[in-house]
């Protein structure tokens, strides 16, 4: 990355991760969500205009919105959407006589999947079924035929496809192992649906498999310490939307979190005490394998390593001591890749975890060195002229070999960022991307393997639809097919510079279950309106395995409010959005040490109201349903007004929403403006550019982030403004 | 307990609680909350009377409800209320700058506990504290003087005495020992306010120490297996109750939930699996001593013994084979006191328990023996014959006696159930009471201690108020000082039978603040209004530690209603609650294995609307703010109408629901009975006999339990029926 580039984000606390300005390109370019102000004054006006005309009458546009009833019928709520699904006519009730029989090779593992799920179904049902298997496959509900147990542990390419086919009889899960019936499971749990005449399983044939091996979610447990209870109920919900790896960052400048036998020196004095040990590791490997999720390790080198030197600070590239970083950033503190200290401290600490995560894999970051103490180390800058080594790339380059061997003694294969690509490097390497899919696609004619994370750093805050749009493989790819097939997959990063236990799941769920279906479901599977149709559903099922992202809103408002009533500040979250990518940094100082318990970590991306608002604006523009539209943004905003005496009152006697104040007024003013649109249009009256100048400019004020929050409908009110005000001639 | 009373509480599952009939008794003894319709009548016209016939005026009776604003300012929102405050003028402000300071002998402990306390404070307040310790008593913010370290491990007798003196400059907490400190901490924690011009703590002296030394919490392991993750959460509420026993019911009918290394068969054959190793019940025994809590393990004998039996049914008293029981109640299976193969596992497994759990005390239950599988035996009759012994209660303390041996050679001391007080067992023996004070004092009196737990069955869903009006300790106690001293406290039970890892929480919270307060404070502080007040605040800052009695509610229902929108679910839930004491057993049939997601489930006790409902009706009675009590009802009432249709819907549509269809017809049914009493109390209009009979009729109907779940305001909505239509001559 440039300097420029580089400098700017440095700034901001970025690092390796799509940057301010890569990601506005990168996003612009896949998706254009606003229309050009000319247009849609145009478009706008005389589709308004044709229904004001038509107010007192029947003559209203009734179009369907894009994610209409066939959408809707031939996905239900399956998410990931199945490779294909044919729906038959019938349905499978459910009763308490439900039971499942096996067949074929069934390992433990797959029972007690199974005693999950049925313990699922029977929490959504508020039915007890009978604990004893039923072994007569003809007459079970459900009989599970696996043709082998597959890996007890994980590998990457295990065949994760199965066939489910449900008639009114009987449902079938057909697997060729046992977590290919896993994947099965979820499918069928998700598919129950319920009338007045009680539970059922819709009847219908899926085929179905993976579009992508490689299907990930990284947890960052170094930044913020994650607690095995948060760990585990992320797995839980993995599982539940077919994800197949937990990416692990164990090591950071801000901890070591990982107990080392060898030197336990590197987590007791890097961890504030809060690390895993071993045991816990193994509970958490076995965790995973128990739904089919690989764990690779990440253990960040030579940048992003101030932990370790902590108490080795003799392999730092730069004398003096070293202290747990407390701030979000780019650091100096790197390892010194021409001390051989570092090799005798990474060489048997390699082996000891080589031992400990079966997986073949094994991530060592790679990233984001900017070889600032390198270049200040006259030693290091000797080494690399006595050794021919004309850059610092190529230094990293030259450390990465020698881990290279530690890895492939210990029988793994190096996994790295962007940054560790180096031709000369085996084949089996597998390259990380954080800089998307054209520098993933160049790795794959260099013969090597790579995942997508660049589009899916679900830390940035940014709406569900922006990483479902991301393909790995987009159609477009100029990739032969050989060179596809080296495109294993994405995963979505979990990066915990502003994540707590209470936090956590809001800041992962439900957008990553849109992520995984981008990397599961066929390419062609990308209607947004009817991703975010599921993705609602899917948000409360994944409550049931105990994860908190809505449950926890209502808590932290409460604290928030010391008590007092909460409706105006659930009214107010739901059109607020925490800023996106890395403003939060520059517009909220904080440091790891912080509270997570503001307003901005109680405020959610994709806020519901916010994305009812748009949506009904949007299909204004579009000419559907028009009059209901209107009528139902004229309701939304007598709602917002109900809220804003309420919420001047809550925050004006609650310190702790202090920082609020300003988004109490911007509602207010937000409020006014929407309503003098509204009565505009409503009496098919023009107001003149005077209004529309002061209309636009109280917008940009409240467009203004205040507490790292900002509304999310701005741009749409800025829409109905521009309608208000328009020539009708 | 008399065979009478024993046939009807068998048959609803009871054990050695308060039963229906009991329960009535007492409660009925010490409150009275309902007027006897005459007298309402009489009183309720009168006063509604003169308000109509002023209604137009400003003549509004104003007298202040029970709980005035003295009272509110007096405790503020201290639970339990100390022994002493005095308020003084001014404020300690709290800012970033806050900061702690120890002096006098300080253990890690402490210093823990304060770290945490400090997190809870920035939690709060969204402010950042230096991590850095000051050590200068005189500027710190709160500076933290103890005597003394005190016991690492809590004993009971520890002096939880502490001294919090704030002003304007600062905060001094003084305390002879760490627990002392610690109860003082949670005592500052919830003196915290904030208002326009920040946080602050208002300038007070405080002298505190509890009334009872033994102030606990039972959880049932056994019935339903509980998480570490559940039993950590509640500790870390306990102690901010300053509750300072966990009652930890470890063995029962329905698991064996321990691991014993001498008998591994135990755990492994009686538990399904769900057992806790010995390293966890060290880590939650280690969990509790940091927080100053004593840990005391139960081991239900010699009947609720079933799971011991399912491997060693050579200690049965009947032959054959047991199975783990899946129902609720009381069963036969009995350990055989006359066969010595009873002893040689006993002995060994006592001694090994006594190493595990430090506590002094063990419990080994003793409840509920019927002795039908000793009547049963020829073997067992022929020893008693033998031995002289002339009953099954004498068996029983045969058993005791030998039971009592095992412990005393541990170094323990024996606490057990009413059944198990015997007038020549040791006197430092303790009695755990079921059957009430008098029971108590009865075995105080013989030089008995007791700890009560009658009148504190917080799994019968009853009200808070309920629990808090037992004293253990009456103010019309005919014990002398030194025999009051031998009531050492009480327990909160919190049976298992319908709990889970979602719902235990709002089983135990929030109403077990009350019972914390009932033991820690004097027994003149008895304002159940003012009660109601803090155990609101109380509830939501209880969340702030993990706990979910509140947050899952929403969950829950969201999961019922499969998506849909649940406001009419919340206004159902705010208004019906579980029904009462064990009936519950007897209107839903279940077992161990049946799922805990159904409304009911859902549901809590204390319906906050239920509640305002009822006391705005009491005030009108009382001739309290009658007119905004009117306007307040018709509001609640208008809200109650609007969820009406949705609600129907809903319950038609999801499955999981359908039985709650009863409740939604009795909604509409109240809503109508209400709406036409304060129409006729609007209109001074008065209702003929007729009209009374049908409403009542009405409200018979209503009253009826659906689904186990019943309205909490109908014995209020006839105290309105009968105001609109009682003789207002």
């Amino acid at each position: 990355m440039s300097r420029l580039e580089c400098s700017v984000r440095n700034e901001i606390g970025d690092r390796g991760r799509p940057g301010k300005f890569q990601s506005e390109h990168r996003y612009h370019d896949t998706r254009k969500p606003i229309l050009k102000t000319q247009i849609m004054r145009k478009l706008a006006v005389n589709i308004l205009l044709a229904i004001i005309l038509t107010a007192s009458g029947a003559a209203v546009v009734t179009a369907q919105a894009s994610a209409g009833p066939q959408l809707e019928t031939a996905r239900r709520n399956l998410m990931p959407v199945p490779a294909s699904v044919n729906w038959r006519a019938g349905r499978l009730p459910v009763s308490k006589a439900f039971t499942v029989a096996f067949t074929g090779q069934t390992d433990e593992r797959l029972r007690k999947y199974v005693f999950r799920a049925l313990r699922r179904l029977e929490g959504r049902t508020v039915l007890e079924f009978s604990r004893d298997a039923a072994n007569e496959p003809a007459t079970a509900t459900i009989s599970i035929e696996t043709r082998s147990t597959g890996n007890a542990i994980p590998r990457l390419g295990d065949d994760e496809s199965y066939q489910l086919d449900i008639s009114a009889d009987q449902a079938k899960l057909t697997a060729p192992n046992t977590v290919g019936a896993m994947r099965g499971l979820e499918t069928f749990l998700q598919l129950l649906e319920g009338d007045k005449d009680g539970f059922y399983f819709p009847a219908v044939s899926i085929m179905d498999r993976p579009r992508f091996l490689w299907r990930g979610l990284m947890i960052d447990s170094a930044r913020h310490f994650q607690s095995r209870e948060v760990l585990k109920r992320n797995l839980y919900a993995m599982a539940a939307v077919k994800l197949n790896v937990l990416h692990w960052h164990l090591t950071e400048d801000q901890g070591f979190r990982i107990e080392t036998k060898k030197f336990p020196e590197l987590h007791l004095q890097g961890s504030d005490g809060l690390f895993y040990t071993q045991n816990e590791i193994r509970e958490i490997i076995n965790y995973a394998a128990e739904r089919g999720i690989r764990v690779m390790p990440e253990f960040d080198m030579p940048g992003h390593a101030t932990a370790w030197l902590v108490s080795h600070p003799e392999i730092g590239s730069a004398p003096g001591t070293y202290k747990i970083e407390r701030r979000p950033g780019i650091f100096d503190p790197t390892m010194d890749p021409t001390n051989e200290k570092t090799y005798k401290l990474l060489g048997p600490s390699f082996a000891e975890m080589a031992k400990l995560f079966p997986d073949a894999y094994m991530h060592i970051g790679g990233d984001e060195n900017e070889g600032k103490q390198w270049n200040a180390n006259p030693r290091i800058q000797a080494f690399m002229k006595k050794e021919g080594i004309k850059d610092n790339h190529e230094l990293q380059t030259y450390f990465n070999k020698r881990i290279l061997k530690f890895l492939q003694k210990n029988g793994k294969i190096m996994m790295g960022w962007d940054e560790i690509f180096q031709p000369d490097l085996p084949k089996d390497i597998v390259i990380h991307s954080w800089r998307g899919q054209k520098a993933l696609a160049e790795a794959a004619k260099q013969g090597y393997q790579g995942v997508l994370s660049n589009g899916y750093y679900i830390d940035l805050a940014q709406p569900a639809y922006r990483h479902y749009v991301v393909d790995p493989l987009p159609a477009d790819t100029t990739l032969s097919p050989e060179e596809q097939k080296r495109v294993l997959g994405g995963e979505a990063t979990m990066w915990a510079e502003w994540v707590s236990a209470e936090t956590i799941d809001s800041r992962i769920w439900p957008r990553t279950a849109a992520i995984a279906e981008r990397l599961w479901s066929p390419r062609e599977v990308n209607n947004v309106d009817d991703m975010y149709r599921r993705l609602a559903n899917i948000e409360w099922r994944l409550e049931e395995l105990g994860l908190t992202h809505r449950r926890n809103q209502e808590m932290m408002l409460r604290r928030l409010a010391a008590g007092r009533d909460i409706s105006a500040h659930q009214t107010l979250v739901s059109i607020i959005e925490p800023v996106k990518e890395y403003r939060r940094y520059k517009e909220r100082r904080q440091t790891m040490l912080s509270p997570l318990t503001g307003l901005i970590d109680a405020a959610r991306p994709d806020a519901p109201a916010a994305r009812e608002f748009n949506k009904a604006v949007d299909e204004i523009a579009a000419g559907v349903k028009v009059r209901e539209n209107l009528a139902r943004i004229r309701a939304m905003v007598n709602e917002w007004r109900a809220a804003e005496e309420e919420l001047q009152a809550t925050v004006d006697n609650s310190p702790a929403l202090a920082e609020a104040k300003q988004l109490a007024v911007n509602l207010a003013s937000l409020n006014r403006v929407l309503l003098e649109s509204l009565d505009s249009l409503a009496r098919g009256s023009r107001r003149n550019a005077e209004w529309r100048a002061e209309k636009m400019k109280a917008l940009d004020e409240i467009a203004k982030p205040a507490a790292a929050l900002e509304f999310a409908l701005v741009t749409h009110a800025r829409k109905l403004v521009e309608a208000a005000s328009a020539d009708r001639a």
